[in-house]
């Protein structure tokens, strides 16, 4: 079975739902034969370089709360962190463009999904819990040869603006066109959609569904034309009839 | 629409089927919501270099054709292609390990799908017009070069052996996930299969089927938990009854 992650570095509920994730994982009696696979997803791909505003701020500016209100919402955040055994500092500042940290996670994976599920928890950590700046490069460098990454090849995906952009809207254009309009958002198996940092046993019970619906695909046949229908299974690929 | 069609550089029919599927996605009606992602199978991974010898001893030897059948076999195949409009050399060898033949197609990717296609388009021609020996990493440097790859780019690939192996594997694990023993395969929004080098109409109404199915996933609710599943829909994620 596979998984497939939306997900953003500046979201909140995809930091609590990953870890919600892995604990519904954790109790799906077949997560041996799962494999996950993250996948980028900007929540604001037109941000530049963070403004330096606390989040309280632009959830006053922009949605017209009280101070008190914006305060509250996030320590409801950093209560539903908490909860989930997740660091969450106070004083959270408005993150800027997500996209470099997409790339990098893209070039990670070019080592492995461990090599890339080890970048993500950083960046998660560096951004939520040690309220550091991923826009400021020398900051980033440090987080991301702390979580493995070799330094030049960081240096160098950063130097090339192109760099595992494509691959990165790629992942974007999927997310849409399943029908993503926020993140967190987790796909089994191309086949069943959770939305949202659910709590555990909701993923256990997407898991189970999934498992219970069987992964496989409805063959088109080609019967009705009577034709034959060449594959190779071995270096003999012209010889279907003299198979042993 | 999404389709994987995963192939291998050395099978006569993934070339001709490749050909057909185009033909085939030509002819349908909203071809131009398909996305089409190339993936990568080995067909005998534990291939070294190639043994210089032509595929017609290989038929004889291995399964015992006559010499005469051998030479039939594969002059059927030249058919094939040659129906497509495909060029086909005569005399072609058995090839070698095709393992790094995808590590560059990963890499290619990177630059997008179509650099990644040219650079199929450009092995496929390699192998079965030019009958050039794609093992001989001079030869594969200028194939690679000549469809638009930084040279430079494919020398480090090549040299790290490490470099887009894991992708090659997740696309083989996939491959096997899904229930394919040969190729090509053709899998549609991972929930239609087709096997085979199938005539063109037959990829027209996998399409269609698909199409007329919907690409939408399931939706696994936690409605009855009574939970709310926070989502990040904007930089404002914590305030989900706030928004305008």
């Amino acid at each position: 079975m596979r998984v497939e992650i939306w997900s953003d570095i500046a979201c909140p509920f995809c930091y609590i739902g990953k870890a919600r994730f892995e604990k519904g994982l954790a109790a799906f009696a077949h997560r041996d034969d799962v494999e996950v696979h993250h996948r980028s997803f900007e929540l604001n791909p037109n941000a530049g370089d963070p403004p330096g505003a606390p989040v309280t701020t632009m959830l006053v500016e922009k949605y017209g709360l009280s101070p008190e209100q914006a305060e509250a919402a996030e320590r409801d955040v950093a209560a539903s962190a908490a909860g989930e055994g997740l660091e969450y500092g106070e004083g959270r500042e408005i993150s800027g463009s997500t996209f470099d940290l997409h790339r990098l996670l893209h070039a990670a994976r070019t080592h492995g999904e461990k090599a890339h599920d080890a970048l993500l928890d950083a960046f998660y950590r560096a951004h939520f819990a040690d309220l550091l700046n991923l826009n400021d490069q020398e900051t980033l460098l440090r987080v991301v040869t702390g979580a493995g990454v070799d330094e030049s090849e960081a240096r160098a995906v950063l130097a090339d603006k192109e760099a595992y952009a494509e691959a990165v809207r790629t992942d974007e254009r999927e997310a849409a066109q399943l029908g993503a309009t926020g993140v967190p958002f987790f796909v089994i198996d191309r086949r069943f959609g959770v939305s949202g940092a659910q709590p555990p046993e909701v993923f256990t019970q997407a898991l189970d569904q999934a498992y219970a619906a069987g992964g496989g695909l409805v063959t088109v046949a080609a019967a009705a034309q009577g034709t034959d229908a060449p594959v190779c299974e071995d270096g003999a690929c012209e010889i279907p009839d003299a198979k042993p």
